[in-house]
C-alpha cells in the first residue's frame, strides 16, 4: 500500500469508491483538495496480485461494465465481461475505473468543491488523459497491484491507458487498444469542438451556472446527435433505415420526417439530463488535447519507454472517428520498438461505436487476445 | 417561345432574371403567384440552338459560376467556365441558373409575398427538387432551348438534372453528374436535419420571424461548421491543419485552441450573414426528400423513360455526404438501360467540396468529356 496519502473506501451496490483525502494535483498545474475514484471489480485477485486486468472507458461509460452478484443489471459491456466470456472473470481480477472527470462517481466538475459547497463546475481544473490516467492508477495502488496482466482501452479509455503506461511504464504486460488513438487528430477535434460549442451557445448554459430547473437540453440534445452522427457510419445507417418514414413523434416544420431522425431524437433525449453538460465539456477537451508524443521528437520516441510483453489492436474500417490509420499507427509503432502487437482492423458496418454493439465480431477478436496471455 | 405564361426580363451585371407573371404550381401542392428565376450566360447560342449546356448548383450558390465582361469578378466555378476551359465557351452556350428557393436572385422563402409585403419566409409552399427543376425549365424555355447538348449537375444540382430529366426525358443528349446521387440516404439526412434543427433551435430564429437586427447567427454559424466537416475529409484535415495551434482568435474557454477550430470558425463567420436562414431550411430539406424512385419499382424503373447519348459520372472516393457507392449506383442503372456511362472515382482527399478546389483532378475529368461530345 502506497503511503503517501490518505485513503478510505465506501461501496454503493457494486460500485466501490476510493476516498483520497490529500490534494489532487492536475498535470495542468490546477489541484483540488481530495477526489473520489469510483470502480467496479468481478472476479479474484489472486495471491501474487499477477491477474489483474484494467478497462479504462470512453467518455461517457461509468464503471459498471458487468453486471456482478452486487449489481445484477447489466453493464456497459455485458457480453464482454464475466466467466467464460471474453474478458473472463474465471480466470482474470477485472477493474473498471470511472474516469476522473466525469460525473458517474467519480470526482468532476459535478462534484461538490468542499470550498464553495456547489459544484466545481468551471473552476475545476483543466482536465487531460494524464489526470484520469493517475486517478486509476490511485485504485491500482489502493488495490496493491503493481502491474497488470493486461490493460484494455476502448476509444477514450485508449488514451488513458497510454498516459498511465508513460505515468508507469511497466505497469502492465499486455494491452489491448481498441477504435482508439494515440493523440487527437483534426477532424476529430472539429467534431468534438462543435459539439460543446452546442453546449457553451445554450442560453441555459450561462457559463456553467445552469440548474436542473434550467439544463442546457437543447445544446446536449445537438451534441449527442452530432456523437451518434459521428459514432455510428454510412453503410450502417442505409442499410437499417434506408429512406423509411418516422411514426414516432409528430411531424415538426423541418423537423422529423425519416425514420433516422426520429432514431437520432429518441437516442438524444436519453442522454440530455443523463450526463452532466460541464462534465462532457472538460472529458472532450482533454481527447483533443492528448497527444502521446508531446514534448517528445515523434511519436516513437514517446513510446520508448513502454515496456510491453505483447499488444492487440483492434481497430474498425467504417470508423471515421478514430480511423483506421490512427490503429495502424500505434501497432506499427509498437512493432518497431519490438513489442510483438498484432493489428486486427475489423469490416464492422456500425463505425466507432462497433465495439459495443458487433459483438459478433469483437467477442473473438478480444478473446483470442486474452485467453492467450499468461 | 413557350406561349402559355407572360414573361419579361432584366438584368443586373451580367445575372439576367426571367419574370414569369403567372402562377407557379410547385409539386407540393402549394402556389404562388410569380416568380423569377436568375441565370447568367457564357458563349453564343449557335442558330439551331444546339450547343447549350445548363450548369444546376450545388445548395448555396449563385448563378455567377464564371467571370464575363459584363462581371469579371470571379465566379464560384471560374476554373471550369470559359474559353478553352473545361466547360469551353467558344463552343459551348453555357446556362447556369440560380434554384428557384434560393436567396441569391430567384424567387425563394426570402423573396417578397405580394400578398403581404413582406416576406414569404415560411409561407413559401414546401420546395422539391421537381421545383427547381421546373424553374431551370422556364429558363430553357425562354430562351428556345428545346434540347441541350449537356447537362452538368454537382452535388444537389444533380439531383435538379434528375428531375428536370423527369420532367422533360429528352431535354439533354449528355449528362455529367459529379458528387451528386439520384435520392437522398440517410447519414445526409441526420446530417442535413442536425444542421435545421441548430438553425431553428437558434431563440433568433423566432419561428422565421428573424429580422437583420435579430439574425439567427449562432444557429447559421453551428450548421455551417457542421457544413464544412461534411463537405471535407479527415485526411485533409490531417495532412493541412495536424495539431497546429491557432492565433486568430483569442482562447474562449471550451473554443478555439487548434487552427482546424479557427479555420471552422472563421469560414462559418463568412456564411451567416450570405445565406438566408430560411432559404436555407427550405433547400436542405428539398434534398432528403429527393429520391428519383419515388413512385417507382426500383431506381431502374424510375430511369426507364430517360433518353441520353451519354453520360458520365465522376465521384470522389473520401466524400461521406455524397458517398461513392450512390455514384456506383447512377452509372450502373444508366448502363443497364443501355446509356453509354463513364464513371470516375477521383482520389481527391477534399472530400465533397472536391470539384470546387482540386482542379487538378476536376479540370480533366471534365474537360475529357465534353470536349468529346458532338
Amino acid at each position: 500500500m502506497n503511503a503517501s496519502f490518505h485513503i478510505s473506501s465506501a461501496q454503493r451496490g457494486a460500485t466501490q469508491f476510493l476516498h483520497v483525502e490529500e490534494t489532487f494535483r492536475f498535470a495542468s498545474g490546477g489541484e483540488i483538495p481530495r477526489v473520489d475514484i469510483a470502480y467496479e471489480t468481478w472476479g479474484e485477485l489472486n495471491s501474487s496480485h499477477s491477474n489483474a486486468i484494467l478497462i479504462l472507458t470512453g467518455l461517457s461509460p461509468d464503471a459498471h461494465a458487468a453486471s456482478s452478484e452486487k449489481d445484477p443489471t447489466d453493464g456497459w459491456w455485458e457480453p464482454m465481461i464475466g466467466p467464460g466470456k471474453p474478458i473472463d472473470t474465471d480466470r482474470n481480477f477485472v477493474i473498471c475505473v470511472n474516469s476522473l472527470g466525469s460525473c458517474k462517481g467519480s470526482t468532476g466538475p459535478g462534484s461538490n468543491n468542499p470550498k464553495t459547497g456547489g459544484q466545481y463546475r468551471l473552476a475545476f481544473p483543466d482536465l487531460t488523459m494524464h489526470d484520469i490516467a493517475k486517478g486509476a492508477h490511485l485504485v491500482l495502488q489502493s488495490l496493491e497491484i503493481e502491474q497488470l496482466r493486461a490493460m484494455v482501452g476502448p476509444s477514450m479509455g485508449g488514451m488513458s491507458c497510454f498516459a498511465l503506461m508513460k505515468q508507469a511504464p511497466r505497469i502492465t504486460r499486455h494491452f489491448l487498444a481498441i477504435s482508439t488513438a494515440a493523440r487527437a487528430e483534426p477532424f476529430g477535434i472539429a467534431i468534438r469542438s462543435l459539439q460543446r460549442e452546442m453546449i457553451v451557445r445554450d442560453p441555459h448554459w450561462k457559463d456553467g451556472a445552469y440548474t436542473n430547473e434550467d439544463w442546457p437540453e437543447t445544446g446536449m440534445r445537438l451534441a449527442r446527435k452530432l456523437g451518434m452522427i459521428s459514432y455510428r457510419s454510412e453503410p450502417e445507417w442505409r442499410k437499417r433505415f434506408g429512406r423509411e418514414l418516422q411514426d414516432r413523434y409528430n411531424e415538426r416544420l423541418f423537423g422529423m420526417h425519416f425514420s433516422v431522425e426520429s432514431y437520432l431524437e429518441s437516442a438524444a433525449r436519453k442522454f440530455t439530463r443523463n450526463f452532466d453538460p460541464c462534465c462532457y465539456l472538460y472529458l472532450s477537451r482533454a481527447i483533443d488535447w492528448y497527444d502521446i508524443s508531446d514534448g517528445y521528437e515523434n511519436m516513437q520516441a514517446a513510446f520508448a519507454d513502454i515496456e510491453l510483453e505483447s499488444s492487440k489492436v483492434i481497430g474498425v474500417e467504417t470508423d471515421f472517428l478514430w480511423p483506421p490509420h490512427q490503429q495502424r499507427e500505434i501497432c506499427r509503432t509498437f512493432s518497431r520498438k519490438g513489442v510483438d502487437c498484432h493489428l486486427e482492423m475489423l469490416p464492422s458496418i456500425q463505425g466507432h461505436d462497433s465495439f459495443l454493439v458487433d459483438y459478433r465480431r469483437f467477442r473473438p477478436a478480444v478473446e483470442s487476445y486474452l485467453k492467450n496471455i499468461d
